[in-house]
């Protein structure tokens, strides 16, 4: 890593948005909840199962979740049913979908003598999607081609990032 | 999500890449650390300085990144120095570093009122960096455009995902 944050000690990560980002969703049973919000499901018994959570671990991260505005819990009835609860991913949670992606395409890549078990694909032409990055002038970037820089609003501030 | 995996109901996810990930680097600890050696840390003081973990949290968690072969441990020495010990991202650890933008990204845009502390950008043109979803025709897929689909070699064996 380059660019105007080198030297590396002028400064440490103490406003750093990964770091508030660990914050919110940080623990491996949040992700499995968000992964189970992406796949569609909806209701808490499922996510029980489907996340291979307890029902204490699931109760809890559910809550947070929408707490933090990541899912959205909501009643619903259907005819001659009682009441029940589903959740379902806010814009905030769907934002992280790139994340969720990313950990399926790095298992895919380094953990998964298979290949991995589900493909996503784009809906509209077929082919394998992935997440890659990019910048505003729409290059692709490699992990080489980055360099930190501190946006000038923050630039007198503080040197901490 | 939709596609062929729709009903959810007829799979679960106990193959899945994004589990196999989280068994790696589900640990928020693991995840600063990470940050660190994208930032471009290499000695263990300084992963405890800025990670902002103990010592014994950060030396457990490099031995797991170097045996899991995230990161690699070298021994070097300066003229007139002792010999020392630094750590460096393979291609298996750089390989997550769009997981880390997605982080940066997120939090960025959801938890930083100012914006966050500081910006990606590409070395080459200087315009801002993130992450997206592409699929290999080269379209930029949004999160309700994905699909799961089951690769061929999977299908006959086994219904789980």
């Amino acid at each position: 890593m380059t660019g105007e944050l080198d030297p590396r000690s002028a400064w440490t990560a103490s406003r750093c948005s990964i770091a508030r980002t660990l914050e919110v969703v940080g623990a491996r049973s949040t992700f499995l909840i968000m992964r189970e919000a992406f796949y569609g499901t909806t209701r808490f018994d499922d996510f029980v199962e489907r996340a291979g959570l307890s029902e204490s671990v699931t109760a809890g991260r559910l809550k947070e979740l929408v707490a933090e505005g990541l899912l959205e819990r909501e009643d619903y009835r259907e005819p001659g049913q009682r009441t029940r609860r589903r959740y379902r991913l806010t814009a905030k949670g769907a934002d992280l979908v790139p994340t969720l992606v990313s950990f399926m395409q790095w298992g895919d890549r380094w953990l998964a003598d298979d290949g991995g078990a589900v493909k996503l694909q784009h809906r509209d032409c077929g082919e394998p999607v992935g997440v890659e990055l990019r910048c505003a002038a729409g290059h692709p970037v490699g992990a080489d081609e980055l360099e930190l820089a501190v946006p000038k609003r923050s630039r007198r501030r503080t040197r901490t990032a």
